[in-house]
């Protein structure tokens, strides 16, 4: 019935084909795929003010749908209903040169927006490695490499246009650079998985193109002294684009996998924009400092193939770490805490992964003091999961003994319900679900994700 | 009733005072006073959480109290109950150069915090003018004039730990850098004006203070070509730590104020923060770039005494285009634009102006977009205050036909609540107006601010 309505409504946009339903029911996490009943191709606002209105009447669930690379079964169906997918709404619907931003629809993808944005001189910094749809980064409040200098999409999203669950369109901001104007929507929305309302336009800032991107190398005896020097780096203020870890594990799954002859030690990787005169300075600034903490192997080019072949272990490493187990899917884990807790919390976490012989090499946005065990989940097999999940149970521990957070980028998803509770506490947590009562009363956005049923009840 | 029982709990803590209750009964506006029935000065969360309980199951309102500084009657009482003093909570908890951050009660303020931090070579870099407490400034969702290199506190508050009105004490956020956990609680009490709780703890990112500071000075032939300077100054990336614009009509209150014998031209004030060899490349970039807008008269000094001299025009601006009114109160503006559209917004203010003969000299966050109309308003003279109403109407109305806000910084207080709809609609309004709802069922957090009361009913 709730179909026989949505097909009245938008006619072909709504399909039931299996191979289509099939292709919503998971992301790249290794969570249990489910079938959503219908999907829904929205083309725009309308069709999802259409369709929430329609699945609010009937309290059907609908799940927003953009690329499906998030990594915490945070677009999954779990409880069936729609899934809208807002991949056909990929128009880049504005460029402003002078006020440094753009106006997109949800279903644009990373690359997409940064060779569109190239004919202007500009880019979007935020990279999470995944060509993701910016609708989607936007929900998970994604960050990654860059965000060290740029900031996540919390920093980089001025306005959003949602449609609520009851099919309400609102704009959140104007496109002011900043604004006291009542409380902060954007934000709100911001992170919020699709529990609250679908994001159906974004006003991004973005940046001019650097005139100079340097990309540097270096290897280091152990992580604590590789992340001790990127300490330093970070207070004092040295202007990196970006500081990437990975360790000698993944070190040595690259050079399995890519055929590569790196030094099989901890790596740092850099990249610094700017101008040839400012970055000769950072460089060097960022050079004394890490050879203090015994950075040695020293390697900088500005030439773009060779930035990519110096960077290559960072781009190599998730595959490479992956390649033990075919088939498996991603088992990822994306703790954070403050920089001056990253290396104990790194070597506790090596020292877990040994003790409980558990095959997990990592690469962190160091500079954040983010990082991931890159963990890979055989699809069957129950035992090694539940050791993994035992793992991650122990690492979130850990994290939070910090003043850490279980989640730096992925979002809560399916995954880190509970996680969220130890973190914030069961107040800050009702104060999340009195919110997502009173925009959702029935329940019916992306139910089951971020904050448990017994908060409502 | 009331009073009795927050006696019977907190003591001498709470005063009927009228002399005190006075102090309470406005802020820096122009906005009429109203008397709290009593003042509670609160020296710990507990403290906080007990007024609210009381004052909850007595539905008597709330309002938090800082050190009186905001603009828009955003602390002014207007409903009565109890004015909850946050002044003595003004201890620094905790500061850590490592991860760059502190801890801080809501008290503390700013330039004590600043004096504090120095002695870490550390500093936190809002700059609102007035020494206003840190809880108000994240409360009004506070920037000034170096939000263009540092962000505004947005973008600085990385957590809360705030009382809700049923008196529950929640925190928002880890210690983290950046997280994924969850709703983004720590923005929607960034800029809620205490009307969804109180805030009693404050984690902010700090930055370590800059081995040189320098400050520049240029003149304009007119705010256009001052302001398109501006625009490609930022679009080029240029590292600017603060520019602001002092118009003519404010340079000569400035000279007849301060005796000083500036050009009366319009008048850019710059100041960089970072190396010498790297503040020499952005002055020189910056100096070429506005000589070609017509800049010219450029100064340059890196002297702390010299620079205060430098900028003497800006720091002056607010009391000489006020001596002209003794006894008048500030009737702020505080409109903010994309740049794009900075000049034509404030020629077409300025013509507003002498069109209606209304005496206002301009300053500006002209990096941010953002700028304010220097208005007096006379205590008594209601016609006067009349055609400065407006006067600001017709300014918001243009910010807003410019795709800007109604309030770049100062909050929408009283004086905007009705701007606010004109801004976002009355479905985002709405769905404010749920949040507050569901966080302040009766109604207690500084009733009448923000939101109007036909949204609940």
């Amino acid at each position: 019935m709730v179909i026989d309505e949505l097909k009245a409504a938008l006619g072909e946009k709504v399909t039931l084909n299996a191979t289509i339903r099939e292709h919503h029911s998971k992301d790249e996490s290794f969570h249990t795929p489910t079938l959503p009943d219908a999907v829904v191709f929205a083309t725009c606002t309308q069709d999802v003010a259409t369709t929430l209105k329609i699945c609010n009447a009937h309290q059907t669930p609908v799940v927003a749908w953009g690329a499906g690379t998030s990594l915490e079964g945070n677009s999954n169906p779990i409880r069936g209903g729609v899934s809208l997918d807002l991949s056909q709404m990929d128009k880049i619907l504005r460029v402003s040169g002078e006020d440094l931003d753009c106006t997109i629809q949800p279903g644009v993808r990373r690359k997409q927006l940064n060779e569109y944005l190239s004919q202007y001189g500009l880019f979007f910094p935020v990279d999470p490695g995944a060509d993701a749809t910016l609708g989607g980064m936007a929900s998970t409040g994604a960050s990654g490499t860059t965000t060290v200098k740029y900031g996540a999409m919390k920093q980089l999203v001025m306005s959003l246009t949602v449609v609520t669950a009851n099919g309400e369109v609102i704009t959140t901001s104007r496109r002011a650079r900043k604004t006291s104007a009542g409380y902060d929507l954007t934000h709100l929305f911001v992170g919020s998985e699709g529990t609250l309302g679908v994001i159906t336009e974004l006003t991004l800032r973005v940046f001019g193109i650097p005139e100079v991107i340097a990309a540097a190398t270096m290897q280091f005896a152990s992580v604590r002294e590789a992340v001790d020097g990127v300490i330093e780096v970070i207070q004092l203020g040295i202007d990196v684009a970006r500081i990437e870890l990975v360790d000698r594990d993944a070190v040595v799954a690259v050079n399995r996998y890519s055929k590569t002859e790196l030094p099989e030690k901890d790596l740092l990787l850099l990249e610094f924009h700017g101008s040839a005169e400012s970055i000769a300075i950072d460089i060097a600034q960022a050079r004394e400092v890490l050879g203090r903490y015994g950075g040695a192997g020293f390697l900088q080019t500005t030439d773009e193939a060779e930035r990519r072949k110096l960077w290559q272990a960072r781009h190599d490493a998730g595959l490479a770490c992956r390649s033990h187990q075919p088939g498996g899917r991603i088992f990822s884990t994306d703790v954070c805490v403050p920089i001056s807790k990253l290396s104990q919390c790194i070597e506790e976490t090596q020292r877990d992964l040994a003790d409980s012989k558990i095959y997990g090499p990592i690469v962190g946005h160091v500079g954040d003091g983010n990082f991931h065990v890159l963990l890979t989940a055989a699809p069957n097999d129950h035992a090694a999961l539940e050791r993994l999940e035992e793992f991650h149970t122990r690492l979130v521990k850990r994290s939070l003994s910090l003043e850490g957070t279980c989640t730096g980028e992925h979002g809560i998803g399916i995954g880190k319900i509970d996680y969220l509770v130890s973190e914030l506490g069961r107040e800050a947590v009702g104060v999340m679900a009195l919110i997502k009562k009173s925009l959702d009363p029935n329940g019916i956005m992306n139910p089951g994700k971020i904050i448990d049923d017994s908060f409502y009840l």
